[in-house]
């Protein structure tokens, strides 16, 4: 193997004017590649002009002010409910945004009203018939005829949005006072397309020094609805991957005429819950989605050739306006990017950025940003922080990610003068950039080894939301925690739906399936096992010799005396409360924390499995099932034989290292392969050892804070070698 | 007032035969005026004609062995759901009893079962055609055929019943041997009832001196399937109040021909659920519970006018065979009983005593039972134990519901030779009947004084499981612990259906609604809150100035976006996992364990509530709703003002005097009655007070094992006198 030159390139330095000497030192020092400017900060002619690549931000839908603000019907809009209104008479009348920020939404009254909203009785959960209810544009009110006193009422109206939600948000948490609140235009209409459209091109005339144009993103935003009182209920509803913020009359009739069918509000509006990326979304709110992908795959495409045109190359960010985007969709190529850029915290974000297909380039920006504060208001490059060692804690997170799947370039924001008083932050970065370099030069000679089976995870979404549930880490979604946990762990991991699963049954080389969530969640599946046929297959599967690996409420759907579909196959089931006359088989308390058992061979001694919040009220079916773990006779931890094969049970799950390796040897005993558990492991359950068979090299990296050692079992399964490793350390050895 | 004589009558006593003399002398020291046999004892003539009304008990369904077990045909039977099988082949075939007690259960093949039996493919929900399926007696089994390869299968089919179960559950647990297995026989079949009739008839002539025909009780026991592990899993399942045991092929039949329709074996296995009292009951097993109740009057008014016939009362044990008997039936006055006696540990059950119209006599068997050993084994008449003790610890818990409501007779039951060692204890119950025996003088006066105010209990099950959930005491189940409260607060409390509100409405009077309970079950309602006339009625009420207390998830029904149907009422919901992407509204946290308020007044400062296991995930709508308590972010007891009412929310409950006190505010406050909060109120909360007007006597108890000094305020709500109790102590003041 050619040595790779690990001081030079694949980087991307945040450069600032003003601070053109210190610019240009540390991207000397980085090795940068390319210059970039950050939200804030501009690159002067000395910069622009010192021979590196130069990579520039748009946001196209803010881009066109004042324009926006003075067509208003032009404007991105979305479903509202009203919050709710008890009637005490025949008549009632509804604010509709009243509870809602005024600056953010206006109605839209331009669109029929009649055409377009709905008004329900959510006591009965039936509309109320059109001829009932009327508008009051002066008041901004709907009042409704014939209302049931003691009965709630809600409007589904449109409403337009005045300020765009990031540039709300930065205007408001960093109190720009009167400086202009930026509107999203609606791309998908035709006047607003003409308009972009020739703001790019002017735009491309004006950077002529730009080789990367970053488009932040493409045209809309997750969904953020805000309230009027912002002390309290800021939020009333956000989401990272839901599509309400799409939505016009334009799109719905393009929906009808494409779809056949038509959508109405409520589709839209779910009773309030909205159509969130964590519940299990329906068939109707799929298509939708697919209509908006191919719309936003169209019209970006358009946007990426001009780009071309100009002889630049089109890097998407993979973070505000996604939405629409989806980089891990099959059609993804079709929009002819160059580079992916993703936003890292988590080893999953490292593997959600390496998963997409139909880029050439995947680029991370790291954390810490350059900013005098972290997003907790915590210090980072001012008096009291200690960006070093925020640097080595973000790196040892991400890093786990790194070394199992490449990443081609990484890159930093925010201002760069800030590190001019760190010169430990400034040779740590070096340290960290050449650390990048080497890992990137052993995927390049091929792929690092896994495990001789195949994992899949199951969800309602499958690949579409791989490697991520909805955006950034969410406290009290299992399958974030587990996907972090599998981020770093030598395993060839797919995601699949169950659509996929109906369609071609279980991927061929798929020894155990993960299923990790909350009854009703996309990510347990909620009404998608309504189907029988999704019980069958999984239950046939483990039957002939396969494994699943259950979290939280796997499988999950009410029925009459049973929650969990493959209650048969866990040889455990969740009782709702409504089993109290139902008696429960006693089974054997483990004695201490938790019982022997292969998967729970190094947990630390007389320590009880943290699952964080976990599930209670689990009754086992019979004698076959080992309760490993339990709280309060409810098992926490449990494994069943069914058939020739293996089902293995969590309550719940954390991000620990404890879990993480829990959940590996989980794997390996779900598919029966305990007999290679050996192979490249490390004893020390905050080291993990991955193993690049045609560099042949050993990559053993410390994900703790603290010196550790440890002993790596090579590839015969039997040899071993100590490894001492500083923290927050790699260690390679030749192997 | 005449004075009452405290030392004699109003008491059972058992005999013992071969212990004459302390029988005698007992029976005059507790001024005893009925001396009655126990299961397991005998009366000798000695005491049978001491002049003493006799008391003698007799069970009509175990009484005719061993014709029951020479007659399979006419034994009791039972729909049960044979355990699960998962199909891996085309062909299935279910052993019926795997799983089961083989002495309780015979698989019933005389009744066709292709006529009265199912086979469900639990997977799709769906019943198999009977077609595809066969019996084979000989090896207990049924074959299906053209099952699907990972679909689950199940057969109800009618299991006859080889041992009755209280005489099962004795046998076993005494180690009886080879005593026999008594079998209960159906009193639904004419062979049956002719049997039946003739040995009472027998019975009668042959105890000439028995006054009192004590049942136990009528013919139908609650619910019992044991299984064949009788260390991991003796109760597949066991309720109280549950009719599944009363079904036969002629029941099915004649319910039919009165009621127009057909029930299927579904109806009664449920998925596997059964129909649990606990759970929300289906319209059609409500009729088949009608349908019994009213063979059971017919039966059981033959059986107890031929006790009249003979010149003896009959009374009823409400205990064990009481399925059918319903004592808080409008109807069971039909019976003609003379009196109902009811085993109490818990004051709820004095309650449900008292409530039952239809009878004289209402009577109380208290605890300890004379037995060597207490339910949970502990010592009670023997070496270690302290029987004073344990009969002081019953006295205060029961007492509380006897100085609310008026109980005739008191009584005790087991080996009286036992008490002869324990002469304190002797002296106890003689002072106790005299506490008793004034009390119910006081009660004879008139009526004690309650709130100015009354309150309904909102339940499925309404007046008919009044003062009850199902049967004894579950731990679990919050209205068991909410009635515990409420048995012994100076309340005039009913108890509806969700049917008597929509057909009536509110009752009269009542200002404050009580809904307590899990989703789903009979307690919060379940299915009953899809009538939206069901949260009309109650939004109005509170509206227009009621009050209602939730407790756990009131009118929880799940729907999307939102579980309690009354959630604008109470100003808060429950979140059960789908609002992940709604925001919550931020709430001010109370300083301390709670903020201070009208109901929080008499907590201990800075210890938090104990609900028990409560209900989380509670959300506010909005700055109305004040958060008096709360863990993790989900308010544990919130107020809310809704229109002209207020509603009040406790997350769980336990019976603890913190929280009756905690509840009895909580129903001043909600019915916005708290300038009377102090009429008659005692300041220490372990300590209760009750005012007889007529008798002019105010009754203060210390409930606890503790001397304890109050201060009672008096009618005038502000005069107040200063009582001091010894530990369980009384004390009786002209007021």
């Amino acid at each position: 193997m050619e040595p790779a030159d690990l001081t030079q390139g694949d980087f991307t330095l945040p450069g600032e004017a003003g601070y053109e000497q210190l610019t240009l030192r540390l991207a000397k020092k980085w090795g940068a590649d390319t210059i970039r400017d950050s939200d804030g900060t501009q690159l002067s002619p000395e910069i622009v002009q010192s021979g590196y690549a130069i990579y520039s931000t748009v946001c196209l839908v803010r881009s066109i002010q004042p324009w926006a603000r003075e067509h208003h019907d032009q404007l991105q809009q979305n479903f509202l409910m009203s919050f709710p209104v008890v009637a005490e008479k025949a008549t009632t009348t509804i604010t509709l945004l009243a509870g809602y920020y005024a600056e953010q939404f206006t109605v839209n009254w331009q669109d029929s009203p009649k055409q377009w909203w709905q008004v329900f009785d959510r006591t009965t959960g039936k509309e109320v018939a059109k001829a009932r209810w009327a508008v009051n544009p002066k008041k901004g009110t709907v009042t409704i005829h014939g209302t049931v006193p003691g009965h709630k009422y809600t409007v589904n109206f449109l409403a337009l949005r005045l300020w765009e939600e990031i540039s709300m948000y930065n205007h408001l948490t960093n109190n720009w006072g009167d400086r202009e609140h930026l509107a999203a235009v609606d791309p998908m209409q035709p006047a607003v397309q003409k308009q972009l459209l020739a703001f790019l091109e002017r735009w491309l005339v004006e950077h002529k020094d730009t080789k990367v144009v970053r488009f932040t993103s493409m045209f809309y935003n997750f969904s953020w609805f805000w309230g009027a009182d912002h002390a309290r209920l800021r939020d009333v509803y956000s989401d990272w991957g839901d599509y309400e913020m799409t939505v016009s009359p334009r799109a719905l009739k393009l929906f009808e005429k494409k779809f056949g069918y038509r959508l109405t509000s409520e589709d839209f509006v779910n009773g309030g819950l909205y159509n969130s990326t964590h519940n299990a979304p329906s068939r109707r709110y799929c298509d939708y989605m697919e209509f908006i992908h191919e719309f936003v795959i169209e019209f970006g495409r358009r946007c990426i050739d001009l780009v071309h045109k100009y002889q630049k190359l089109a890097y998407v960010f993979y973070d505000d306006h996604w939405v629409g985007v989806e980089p891990n969709s099959p059609r993804f190529a079709e929009f002819g990017f160059d580079g992916l850029i993703k936003c890292v915290f988590n080893a999953f974000e490292v593997r959600l950025c390496a998963h997409s297909t139909g880029v050439k380039t995947h680029e991370l920006r790291l954390h810490p940003y350059l900013f005098p504060t972290g997003l907790k208001g915590e210090p980072t490059f001012k008096e009291g922080g200690n960006p070093t060692l925020d640097a080595k804690n973000f790196w040892i997170d991400a890093r786990r990610g790194l070394v199992r799947a490449p990443i081609d370039r990484i890159g930093l924001g925010g201002y760069l003068s800030l590190v001019e008083p760190f010169p430990d932050f400034q040779d740590y970065i070096e340290g960290l950039l050449k650390e990048f370099r080497l890992l990137k030069s052993f995927h390049a000679s091929g792929q690092p080894w896994v495990a001789p089976f195949k994992v899949a995870v199951l969800t309602a979404w499958g690949n579409l939301r791989a490697w991520t549930c909805s955006g950034h880490f969410t406290p009290g979604v299992e399958l974030y925690a587990v996907l972090e946990s599998l981020a770093g762990l030598a395993l060839d991991v797919q995601f699949i739906s169950f659509d996929d699963l109906v369609a071609e049954g279980v991927p061929p080389g798929v020894k155990v399936i993960i299923n990790a969530g909350r009854a009703g969640t996309a990510w347990s599946g909620g009404h998608f096992w309504s189907n029988p046929e999704v019980e069958a297959i999984l239950t046939q599967f483990v039957q002939k010799g396969g494994g699943v690996v259950g979290v939280g409420e796997p499988s999950a759907l009410a029925q009459p005396g049973q929650l969990f579909k493959l209650a048969q196959v866990f040889g455990l089931d969740r009782d709702s409360g409504e089993r109290l006359a139902n008696g429960k088989f006693k089974f054997a308390k483990p004695e201490g924390a938790f019982a022997p058992h292969f998967i729970t061979a190094d947990l630390p001694a007389g320590v009880a499995p943290d699952f964080a919040k976990d599930v209670d009220g689990i009754y086992v079916h019979g004698p076959d099932t080992q309760v490993l773990a339990e709280r309060d006779n409810s098992p926490r931890l449990a494994v069943h034989g069914f058939g020739k094969g293996r089902a293995v049970y969590l309550s719940g799950f954390k991000f620990t290292p404890e879990n993480t390796r829990l959940l590996h040897r989980a794997l390996y005993w779900a598919a029966a392969k305990e007999a290679k558990w050996s192979v490249w492991s490390s004893a020390n359950i905050r080291t993990e050892a991955t193993y690049f068979p045609k560099a042949r090299k050993l990559v053993v990296i410390n994900n703790a804070g603290t010196d550790e050692t440890t002993t790596v079992t090579l590839g015969d399964g039997a040899t071993t070698q100590a490894v001492k490793l500083p923290a927050h350390g790699i260690a390679i050895l030749d192997a």
